[in-house]
Order: C-alpha cells, then structure tokens, then sequence
C-alpha cells in the first residue's frame, strides 16, 4: 500500500516544488522589503546591507536571490511595469465601448501606481539604471503610452472619448495618474480603488460643471 | 562742466552697481548650467567641475557664486518654487469669475514646469536634500497646493468650478500639469503655451465628450 500524500508532506526533506516555492517566496520578500526602501529613502541612499538588514538576512543572501542593487531596482521597475502592462491588455480585451475599456485601464493604473512597484516605477528617473537598462526601461514604458493612446483612439474611433490631441490627452491622463505614485497615503483614509475611481471620474467629466 | 553720463560709463573701472549687475549675471548664467544639467542627468551623476567645464570656469568660482552642489540644487528648486508662486499670487488678484482665475493658474504652472527650473522642482526627490532644505522645500510647495486648493474652493463656490473632493481635484491638475516635466520637449513642434492651453482645456472639458 502507497503512503497517502498528507504523510509524505510531513518529511522534513522539501521536494523540488517545495524548494522551488521557497525560493521564490524569498526572492520576493527581498524585492517588496527593497522596493519599499527605494520608495521611502530613494535609490542612492538605500544599500542592500539595510535591506538585508531588515529581512534579518545577510547581504550575500540577497546577491544569491537577486544580484546587486542596479540588478534589484530594474527587477523592481519590471514587476510594475508588468503590472501596468498586464492591466493595459485585460482592457483592451474587454467588450463595450471605447470610454469604458479606456476608463477601466485608467483606474487600474492609478491603483498600480499607488502600490509599491508602481510607485517604483514613477520615481525611478532613467539616470539610475544602466544604459542598457534604461534603454530596456523606455522601451517598456513606451509599450504602455502606446496601449494607452490605442486605447483613446478606440474611444474617439466609436465617438466615445473626445480628444481633438489623443497624444496630449495621453500625456495629460497619464501625468494625472501617476503622480499618486508621490502623494497617495496607503495608511490615509481613502482606498486605492476610491482614489483612483474618483480621479479617473475628475479626468472623465472635467472640472467645468456639465449642463 | 560735468561730464555727461555716456562718457561716465565708458570708464575701465565698473562702478558698485555695474559690479551688482556683473555679479548677478554670472550667478545666473552658473545656475541656469548647473539646473540643465541637473535636469539631463540627474543630481548625482552632476558634478560641480562639470558644471564650470561648461561655463570655461574653475569650481572655486561656482563655490565663489553659490557654494556648494546642495546649495546649488537647493537655489535651483528655490526660484522655480518662486515662479509658480507668483503665478498662483497673479491669479488671485485677477478679477473675474473662479474658473477664470483657475485656468490662468494652471496654464502658467503647466509652464513654469516645462521650463528649466520648473522642470527642477517636479524632478528632485526630497530625499536629495539635507533634512533642513528638505523641510523648506516641502513647506514650499504645500503653499503652491494651498494656493490651488484655494483656487479651486472659490470657483466652486461662485458655481463655476465642478469639484466634488477639492483636495482630490487639486492633486489630480496638479499631476497632470508637473508631468511635463517629464515629457515635454522645448524643441519639439508645440509652444510651451499651446501645450499648456490644450492640457487646461482637456482637464477643463473631460475626456467624455460633452452634449
């Protein structure tokens, strides 16, 4: 007779999976303690000895998870632009009109920009990365100013969005959206998705008062 | 018989306010290298001998005109801090109804943040300050929110501002219009004023076309 499952997860030996598992949650506990860091203190006055530091790890643990700090920040930056660039497709698979796939990447962007790759995102200006890197950066970022302004010119195309400039409005729409990356307080009173709701409705109606 | 002024101003030797004058023109033209290039590469990859490199000058000069690269940053951010407060003092004076005051605010913030030490402001970390210019900086552009909040509150209330959450509204211009920071290019085809009219006019009429 086989032993059940439930007895072999008792041994005290971690299968592949396991290890597998156990590894990546680590290697993810490394990035969010690191990323916060860079939020909080910026990139140069952050070392991976205070991030170590505050896992209770040591400094050669994060280099075996993840490599030096200009490796840690780009791998920071490409989570969020994951984020970004995943919520850009779900949109624009949606069924419906143009305002309503559009309306509903904006606020799932500006939720992405108040957590913490996001914000990362926001505030890592291209000087802090590599070369390479920065150019690996811009091209990402061009991706998602690009699904926007597809996004807007669907709108206009199906006479819901009106956009005499789709690039300004891209601009303009972006520039309000992640700007939350710098002011919005996870710990204030108002949710992420109340936030984003609310500025994505700004954004919609205008600040002029509709007949 | 006096000599008269034209030959008086021929003289070698400046006199105490052509001195001022000559004086001042040197800062500027120091402050005017070091924010561009602060702005293109960032504070930290800036250095202070790359600064007088640029202007044919020695360090010595550049400490002798402003001090220190804190000091210079902390300048730099100080009169694009002292633009967009005049604007937001010009627009309160002016007459007319809130909206009115409102867009005049906004155009020429959007302005002053597509300028060289607009573009400082929006770009510099507070973490790159010293606590104390970090303080300063800060309490600095809380006044320029005050003064938009403040805008916004007195347009809705003689009706013609359309703002549920005013603070929400504030932040949500006020991303929109420091993006340009990021984004806008001096050489490219759009005037610094076009640009800002057409964001005004977007976040004045929203992206939901109107009856």
């Amino acid at each position: 007779m086989n032993e059940p499952p439930a007895q072999k997860a008792k041994s005290p030996f971690p299968d592949a999976a396991q290890r597998k598992a156990a590894r990546e949650a680590k290697r993810e506990a490394v990035l969010l303690a690191a990323v916060r860091m860079f939020n909080e203190r910026g990139f140069h006055a952050t070392s991976l000895d205070d991030v170590a530091l505050s896992l209770g790890v040591s400094k050669p643990t994060i280099y075996h998870y993840l490599g030096n700090k200009d490796q840690v920040l780009l791998e920071c930056v490409s989570i969020g632009l994951a984020q970004l660039q995943q919520a850009a497709e779900e949109a624009r698979r949606l069924p419906g009109a143009g305002i309503d796939r559009l309306r509903t990447f904006l606020e799932r962007y500006a939720q992405v920009n108040m957590d913490d790759f996001g914000r990362c995102v926001i505030r890592t200006g291209e000087e802090l990365l590599s070369p390479a890197s920065a150019a690996r950066f811009r091209a990402k970022k061009r991706e998602i100013d690009d699904a926007l302004r597809a996004l807007i010119e669907e709108g206009v195309a199906d006479g819901t969005v009106a956009a005499p400039d789709a690039r300004l409005l891209a601009f303009t729409l972006a520039g309000a959206l992640n700007w939350p990356a710098r002011w919005f307080d996870p710990a204030g009173p108002m949710s992420r998705e109340d936030a984003a709701r609310a500025m994505v409705d700004v954004l919609l109606q205008g600040f002029a008062p509709r007949p």
